[in-house]
């Protein structure tokens, strides 16, 4: 089998392997959020998944995919934080090492979550360095397979199976049940829960319509679809939404992405605050920022999708209190 | 079939009929709480079921039990606030009407919630204002059926859906899995969790050791099982677990939990608070007073379930953030 191939029958395949591992998130529905958009909106609730996010999915995938002698050596990766959770808890699971590239301004939170799950960080500057190249140097030196956060074939197979989860739920609520998802609304960093989970959903249902969601001033998937290329982000501005704060589209996920037919949105931070105090009130449960994105594009088009079946994944809930009070406050 | 009996297979029958109408929520672990009590320590979420608690369960399976006739009627229950919100829901999917008897002081936002669902509210005194037989008085007035909160046989089986699905997760992450729950603690208000989640833990391990949970100064489980029969607390005293304030076991569920084996177990007020916070840092997310008092209990009991596989019923998260925020600060 083509390893440089994302299909449904290889993310179902990895989903037998891994389920063991993973936290089957509840996908959950508000009255109040139902009415507001006069459609069915679900809500797959990835704050949920151990460590906090759906990294945890491709992280566990990559590193089960792991030779004994791999596995040996250990493993290397950089991340703002959610892919670092991820991947320390997946090698501790596997009886294996891990050492992560990571920011010094990452969320404390994201940093100590890391830390207690026995990975040793790295620390690098957002704005100085090159997480990538520290990374391969590391993997060089120390014989460490690096698994990157989005452009790596087994980790966008573990993230097309929250989608594979979401439509499992769906289905089960009603007895030989042939409910689909009309719509989909997946926020991206570099692509990788779009590009497996995206794949996912366009098997189950050909006319599922797809979007992306980004903060407006880290819209490069917006952008890219436009352009039908990839196109960098050159702000340095950093925002609310630190996981999503990627530059460009993954050279793997986008062609993925493209051919799926994603469309791109994105929102204000704004948004992104009122859509946190949405799930707070409905759900009484933290998200972080990056985690509300797709229900903020959301708000900003209200009428983008009445009378549908949406999904969207709330991707993670890693955020302190005091600076979760801040944000919502607006402070 | 008798209807006064409550067992696995009725159980498991009403949950094929009801199970499209609940959310299957999640079964977390976390590393800290495991390690702290050196366990496996499993909650089942039930802050995340709709209407946001366990109740839900057992309303949605007792008007689900309804005649047309009695559709037709309506029904009226009464209720400190969730079994409340419960009905005001199942009794809106079923297109029926709902009357609810609550305490004048119960906590706004359940009572909010409630009128959301479109059921109508009629207030009473708890130190003053008998609700059983204001109930019991509407029921007669208006033809409606009246549904008690824990008393019915109906409520009783729904209940129980927690346990099975609580099971389920637990099967499902490994192929083949036999694992069983060595022990569960569940929250008591008048025992209706206990006796239906009980029944069907019971019969998937007969060896599985069974435990209330509640509040010191309202622990009428705990003292009834050690006298052997229902004993009344007469303290007026209310505290933050506002869920678990009904001073005698029911009538129904006493000797189905006697005969389950079940023990009692009760916590302070602080360790409460503890639990609350514990919960918060590993799951981000927040459950109401009663639904932390499980953990409090095992928190006072440290040394109780060592290396088992314990369940964990967060019962409910209703609580507005400002008391929330005054209860975790000790306000």
């Amino acid at each position: 089998m083509n390893k440089n191939l994302i299909n449904f029958q290889k993310i179902n395949n990895r989903y037998e392997e891994i389920k063991g591992l993973l936290v089957d998130t509840p996908l959950l529905q508000s009255d109040e959020i139902n009415s507001l958009f006069s459609s069915n909106i679900f809500f797959k609730a990835e704050n949920l998944q151990k460590t906090g996010s759906f990294k945890f999915r491709g992280a566990c995938s990559a590193v089960s995919s792991l030779s004994m002698e791999q596995i040996k050596s250990g493993v290397v990766c950089f991340s703002s934080g959610n892919h670092a959770q991820g991947i320390a808890l997946a090698a501790k699971l596997h009886k294996t090492t891990a050492k992560i590239v990571m920011p010094k301004d990452a969320p404390k939170i994201k940093i100590q979550n890391t830390k207690k799950y026995g990975a040793k960080i790295v620390f690098y500057d957002r704005d100085i360095d090159d997480r990538e190249s520290i990374g391969e140097q590391i993997a060089h030196d120390e014989n460490r397979v690096l698994i990157k956060p989005f452009d790596n074939y087994d980790v966008i197979l573990g993230q097309g199976t929250a989608a594979l989860q979401a439509i499992n739920n769906l289905q089960e609520k009603e007895k030989n049940s042939q409910q689909k998802f009309d719509a989909a609304i997946i926020c991206t960093s570099g692509g990788g829960l779009a590009a497996g989970s995206g794949t996912v959903l366009k098997f189950h249902n050909s006319d599922c319509s797809l979007y992306t969601a980004e903060p407006h001033n880290w819209n490069d998937h917006e952008k890219s679809f436009e352009l039908k290329e990839r196109f960098t982000i050159n702000s340095q501005k950093h925002g609310i939404c630190d996981a999503l704060e990627n530059p460009i589209p993954g050279e793997i996920t986008f062609p993925i992405n493209v051919k799926n037919g994603f469309r791109g949105l994105s929102a204000s931070e704004n948004s992104v605050r009122i859509a946190m105090q949405m799930i707070m009130r409905n759900f009484n449960f933290i998200v972080e920022p990056s985690g509300a994105i797709g229900l903020a594009c959301l708000l900003e088009n209200e009428n983008l999708l009445k009378d549908k079946n949406v999904l969207i994944i709330l991707s993670g809930g890693n955020i302190d209190r005091t600076s979760y009070n801040n944000i919502i406050s607006g402070r």
